[in-house]
């Protein structure tokens, strides 16, 4: 309900580049709308930039501009500070000192979150200050207010998001346009999908950085980073994807935090997975995101949207506006929803599933009995084998479908049949998740 | 925050029908957990029955149950009224009563909103009580609180909803097991997705309700049920299944509302309609829901899940108690977002797709001209002709695909059609939604 006598909340804006500048720029785009629907002006008081002249897209009000952190923190007349300068050390100072100093906070930092989330929200929590970080995880979709409000009443199951964008664009351009791994990178480049070092991408730690978060939110305990299991997507090669396309899946990099209910350990990785073509995360395409959450209430839901890019991130940090516009800061949008309810990480080696192998070993016969034999040695069953005729070289490739085992039983065996002398190139292993 | 000094919430439960009796078995069921998360005991103090002594699934604890709504909403020590009666009158009696009486209102209930949410809006803004609503659209999806919330920064431009998991049950399992339409609505009964008078659900006024207020959620506007276009989707024969397959799409019934941004006005309808294979809301399969938002700054996102049943709407319900107990009244979780910012709805006649119609003729030359002269008159283009050769019958199919064309006058082209001599059967006319 509107109520035009409210004062207005004034916000300390520090960063300006593609997200900051795009906050400022939809702020000022909706400002009645948002004026209407918060019965509050958002005031946009001081920005604080690194570069004062650089050349921006959007012009940057030089009346407000600083180059000083501080005089965005040590101003009693801002009400919030909107963190999104990136980087965890100035970023954690900033914070921190909003924090101290009786502010709230907005931020879409999450390695940030995934490195000092546990200080922060303390922090937070002494000082009842709330942090908003909805854009930290899936861009513009509202995955941590879904979790953290509307699915309260839940204990959550499991977690499983395609929640890097420039992964699914180079998976969906091979799977679709049979680019090999390189050519669709370049391209994801060229459009902007991935940055110049795209490492953080393909190598999975920006997801994981995300599974952290989500890990939190739906659990309360922040896995250190160092107990993360985490795999890019680099090793995939277009044959990969064909293969997978036979056996009826499709080839997504998903993150996966899940509980184990009978032991309370939690489960948070970040792999390639082989998904079900008929499955609705197989249909996010492209640069899109998507979650999957399901509840012990809600059953299965998912979750689509823009992953990144200026105006979607924008929409989920003027969200958080918006609720640090209209709520008392004691309220259960100010970090995490449970405490000690769950217990510890569940060690990779013990997390289950199905596997898809695929080995390039001299064609010859018996090739296929020494690996069937080691993998029988390790009690890891055979659900089926491919192997192509139509190879022209003197290697050829054979893919096995892997029966339910432990992760780490079967990297011992992968580990073995490396080493055999018929092998050529590193055995690729990927999970089959069972998302149904 | 959790704060164990904070006093618990004291519900009134109306109604221990299907989601009643759920709301009451999981808030039990999670107490601990909803304690930690909101920092308040959620109790229900008493729980209002039209039938003492019916045989239920879930136990009624009977030292707190009456038979007189009047002792919920008259009780000084009940804070908050969760209507799930169901009708329109007595709820409607009840939840004036209870915001009168200065309690916050949970409900459920489409049809009360979509008939009288203006009058009851207005009444909850001057008591200054909200009224929570999320398990009246799309059961566990948390649509409502997402569009109010999370994209608070947004206009909204359109929203395209699967929102009936009857239809869509009935729609799927004759696209994949080639059931007929009453086949496929036999099972549906049998299984539970369909009431045994399943009318409200396949002639489409389940999803028209939900329209209704999604349109009031995204626009400010409540449209009265007597301006909508709806159909449902009894008139589909699997043929035209078959017919829209070869053509690349599938039929869904769509609840449609959308911002026609030049003249201000607002479309909403439900009809069914056909959308590419490729897009995600193809892959919303069985009793699923699922919501496709656009805004102008966050893009194109999706919401999916049980859109029925005790379990997923009691999640919602839990999650609107659960705002409930953790917010004050005068907050942005209190029904309207913005008022008179938009304009009035658009006629359907003016609204414009593109069309999928089938007509059955006789099987002889010219009958094609006819046809295609009478389109033509109306300045109605055709795609595509499909004149399917394995016929065996003296009256043949035929499918055209139509250019873009205001609704108003195909239909008028079509009238003419449906009274030409060759013809037989009504045609059957579906929109082509332009979902991408």
């Amino acid at each position: 309900m509107s109520d035009s006598s409210k004062s207005p909340l004034r916000i300390g804006l520090a960063g300006f580049g593609n997200v900051g500048a795009g906050v400022y720029k939809n702020l000022e785009k909706n400002r009645a709308l948002l004026r209407e629907r918060t019965g509050r002006d958002l005031i946009v008081k001081r920005i604080a930039v690194r570069d004062l002249l650089k050349v921006r897209e959007v012009a940057l009000p030089s009346e407000i501009v600083t180059i000083d952190l501080s005089e965005l923190v040590n101003d009693p007349d801002i009400d919030l500070i909107v963190e999104l300068i990136g980087g965890t050390d100035r970023a954690f100072d900033l914070v921190r000192s909003a924090l101290q100093n009786g502010k709230s906070v907005v931020t879409g930092n999450k390695a940030l979150l995934a490195q000092h989330g546990k200080d922060l929200f303390a922090l937070a929590e002494a000082n009842r200050c709330p942090i908003f970080y909805e854009a930290a995880v899936a861009g513009g979709i509202p995955i941590i207010k879904t979790v953290q409000e509307s699915l309260i009443g839940n204990h959550i199951q499991s977690v499983a998001g395609i929640i890097n964008g420039t992964c699914n664009y180079i998976l969906t351009r091979m799977e679709e346009a049979g680019l090999a791994y390189g050519e669709a990178l370049e391209e994801a480049q060229k459009l902007g999908y991935a940055e110049a070092d795209p490492t953080l991408d393909v190598n999975g730690w920006d997801a994981a950085h995300k599974a952290v978060i989500l890990a939190s939110l739906s659990y309360g305990c922040w896995v250190p980073c160092d107990d993360l299991f985490v795999e890019g997507i680099e090793k995939i090669q277009d044959r990969d994807i064909d293969f997978a396309a036979k056996l009826g899946y499709t080839i997504k990099l998903l993150a996966i935090i899940r509980l184990h209910e009978e032991s309370g350990a939690i489960e948070v990785r970040v792999q390639p997975s082989l998904i079900p073509c008929g499955h609705i995360l197989a249909s996010v395409k492209g640069a899109f995101n998507a979650i999957l959450v399901k509840g012990d209430v809600v059953g299965e839901t998912l979750f689509y949207g823009s992953g990144a890019g200026q105006d979607p991130t924008s929409s989920s940090v003027i969200g958080d506006i918006a609720d640090a516009a209209t709520r008392s800061g004691n309220e259960n949008g100010s970090g995490l929803v449970t405490h000690g309810l769950y217990g510890k990480p569940l060690p990779v080696q013990e997390s289950i599933s199905k596997y898809y192998l695929r080995v390039v070993a001299e064609d010859r016969p018996g090739v296929l009995a020494r690996i069937a034999t080691l993998l029988g040695e390790h009690q890891i069953g055979i659900l089926s084998v491919i192997q192509p005729e139509d190879h022209d070289e003197e290697f050829a490739p054979i893919v096995l479908m892997l029966h339910f085992a432990p992760f780490g039983v079967v990297r011992q065996a992968i580990e073995k049949i490396a080493r055999l002398d018929c092998i050529r190139e590193s055995p690729v292993l990927m999970r089959v998740e069972d998302v149904a």
